[in-house]
């Protein structure tokens, strides 16, 4: 009943996470319904990102091939290392970070294929040995991969007047006692910290 | 810090009803790490929809200007007259109506500026006026204007041999009593029928 062009656009938008069918017939159905102008810019937005690319540097995106990261006046002493460009993205969000980011482009699994050479960790490496680097933060994900990813990067980044941290664990703002799991409370309790009054 | 492209395609997205900042965020970084066939594909299908047409006879979508409804082998003595194309779909998921339908394009709303000769009244009118048309049902929403509607329409269509019907009012399937609202409540009061054992 739906005409085969409609049905091909909420094919496309299911496609997306968290869209389901229905979902995506209501976008379909809403882009139909505006003002055909509408979905021009739609396309013309879609296509702008054909400017979009990676930082050979730090791995975030760039846009006609310039970095908005590593161009900016940011504290280049520190190094906040994130496995993706949406992590830099939130961090950005926190507004609690000025120094620079790497993003590797994922985690370590060699059980997927995903070993060092897949990641963007050559260009890390080469970053984290120039002498004005004073500290990396290890920001990858809380799960094994992330930690293994972090282990193997501070043996390979290891040398005298780099401090490598690793991003604090613990309970979550707003989190309550009795709904965070075990590993967490775990973690929590050996990070716990003196009380400044 | 998001790149212009990036940022562009999300206010595209975050355009769509239900379609917060965050999850206009979330679908364009999603494209962004897919293959980058599938904005290919996208922009396809979203310009595909220049191929979608409205039916001059019934309202619905075509497709290259066929009408899927139409052109159907469907029963031509009852017309469902909709508001919307979208509630064409809903209906014919339900899949207990076999006639022809006729979408309106929205509802008589004298304050807005819709008159009925900014709807598909006249063509509507056309077609209940023919002899072999026996049933008009009209389905148009059970909102102020939606029954104002139905009544205007049923004081230009109204002939000999012509039954002209309402959609029924009520409890929804899985409604609780406490939770519906008075007017809903009122309705199925008044439309309460015999109970056949």
């Amino acid at each position: 009943l739906i005409p085969a062009a409609i049905e091909s656009l909420i094919v496309q938008f299911a496609r997306f996470p968290g869209v389901g069918r229905r979902s995506a017939e209501r976008l379909a159905f809403d882009l139909l319904a505006a003002p055909e102008s509408r979905r021009g810019e739609l396309i013309g937005a879609l296509e702008s990102l054909g400017q979009v690319g990676l930082c050979p540097t730090c791995g975030y995106f760039t846009q006609d091939g310039d970095c908005t990261l590593c161009c900016a006046e940011r504290d280049p002493s520190v190094l906040l290392v994130v496995e993706k460009t949406t992590d830099v993205v939130a961090v950005e969000k926190a507004g609690a970070y000025k120094g620079q980011y790497h993003v590797l482009g994922g985690h370590l699994s060699p059980l997927k294929g995903i070993t060092p050479d897949r990641l963007h960790i050559q260009a890390l490496l080469d970053r984290a040995s120039d002498q004005c680097v004073r500290e990396v933060i290890l920001a990858t994900s809380a799960s094994v991969e992330g930690d293994a990813t972090a282990i193997y990067l501070t043996g390979h980044m290891r040398r005298p007047g780099l401090l490598i941290s690793r991003f604090g664990r613990g309970m979550p703002v707003g989190g309550s006692l009795e709904l965070t799991d075990a590993g967490t409370l775990r973690l929590a309790l050996e990070g716990r910290r003196g009380v400044d009054l």
